[in-house]
């Protein structure tokens, strides 16, 4: 049996729900589609629910939650802060009967805020993206080859579980389990502090007395260290914000390393820096 | 007069000495004889000599100094650590007629090993490169469109100085002139700290409770962060070695920004944050 035949077997036949029609709602929408699986959207906007029609992210889409009725299964691809603090509207809006999954990249927070209010749910982390944002990001094959991390508390049905695990490997995504405040610790580590850290990057150049000339003289090496950096700014506050405890922990390390790093040139102690850099080569291909 | 006729011109038709044929002096070698000026290799082992030969990088190669004779123009295309403290034989072997002109990617050092030790010579940093290093990883056209940058300290002859633009803007780079501290200061900004600033990276998350669950989620984002700190660590530390102090004033700095964004978000003040982030993304094009 195919990874898709399992899904749609899962599903009954019936259409999956997907509310919020961004990168991520919009990338579930062609993918499923592809897959034979209907999908039903709610939008927050008319002209978002009418844009996701045109670009065939969705069967159907509206304003108004009626349109995930049929659903058993309906995936909240919606920014973070809306996941850590679900309106009434969100909450009263989703069939009481479906297995709902959230899509953020933060999940103990969104588990505190959603697992009692909600009858089944399951927490995910799709770990995939693009810098694009809006009804127009979505793109096929946005899951393929990368995590999709399911965080269970232990309380989940294990045909739910079974279902998300399902449609991650209909997707051709590489499923993982682990416990949600693992999976903070290792996100603020690989992904949201590492935000700051080349940020702070940008605003030294910047704020330098030769940041002309290092303008100037800038490289690809110094683009690619600062592309997180650079970043949406809602976006990274978000992550902090959301993940803060994870950050803060993971920012404490990394200003211990670089203080022993900046110890070892202020002693001018070369072997010891070249050991540690040695090292820092030896790991990187482990992260690739 | 095209940029080559003149360079030709000042040349006096004669060949350009480039001692050391790795990435820098090979690439040198490869566009000098594609313009139709004649290359004499200085190396230092017979092997690389033939090879250099055998790849077209120069017209003729030799270990013995005798090779560079008749140049008028001398290119030293060697590691930093031979520029910083030339060996006699390097010295002595150079003919004393020629102008010098260095190619390391730190000048203030150099400058102060080299220039009372030559009767003309002229600092110069390429700002090119690529991972590749020794014998085969000289290519063509790397320096086009990077920027040439000449550190003049003002007891150059106006003569020299020309014929070291006049090399710069044949090779069809860009041509800057800056003083060697600032230039010192502004490649450890944009250079020579961020090394550390993403190894120190690499390290956090490879010391971390959580690191094997990091190394699963890692996406691109961390991969581009790490890039130039899981790069070649006996470079990232001769770089860190002869720019110490424009490293630790620049590490500094960047560790006093790192902090302002550690305690923005251990006070909760996501206003700050997000004001902070907004300036790097604004900040960031600059540098592009």
């Amino acid at each position: 049996m195919t990874t898709a035949t399992e899904l749609l077997q899962r599903l009954g036949g019936r259409p999956v729900g997907v509310v919020g029609l961004g990168l991520i709602g919009g990338s579930l929408g062609l993918d499923l589609r592809q897959l034979g699986v209907a999908v039903h959207g709610w939008a927050h906007r008319p002209a978002t629910a009418e844009r996701a029609l045109a670009r065939g992210l969705v069967d159907q889409a509206s304003v108004h939650p009626q349109v995930l009725q049929d659903c058993p299964l309906v995936l909240l691809a919606l920014p973070l802060d809306q996941l850590v603090s679900p309106s009434l509207q969100l909450l009263q809006g989703l069939p009481p009967e479906a297995l709902v999954m959230d899509m953020g990249s933060v999940k103990r927070p969104v588990l505190l805020a959603l697992q009692d209010r909600l009858p089944r749910f399951v927490a995910c982390h799709p770990m995939a993206g693009t810098a694009s944002a809006g009804v127009e990001a979505g793109v096929a094959g946005l899951f393929a080859g990368r995590p999709w991390v399911l965080t269970p508390t232990g309380q989940e049905d294990p045909e739910d579980l079974a279902l998300a695990r399902s449609l991650g490997e209909a997707l051709e995504a590489v499923v993982l389990e682990c416990d949600a405040a693992s999976h903070d610790r290792a996100v603020a580590l690989i992904s949201h502090m590492p935000v700051l850290v080349s940020a702070a990057l940008l605003s030294t150049a910047t704020a330098a007395e030769s940041s002309a000339l290092a303008q100037a003289l800038a490289s690809s090496g110094f683009a690619d260290t600062t592309r997180i950096g650079g970043g949406n700014p809602q976006l990274g506050t978000l992550m902090a914000r959301c993940n803060r405890e994870g950050v803060l922990r993971a920012l404490e390390d990394y200003q211990r390393q670089l203080e022993q790093l900046r110890c070892l040139v202020s002693s001018d102690n070369w072997e010891g820096l070249e050991q540690h850099l040695r090292s820092a080569q030896a790991a990187r291909p482990g992260f690739l």
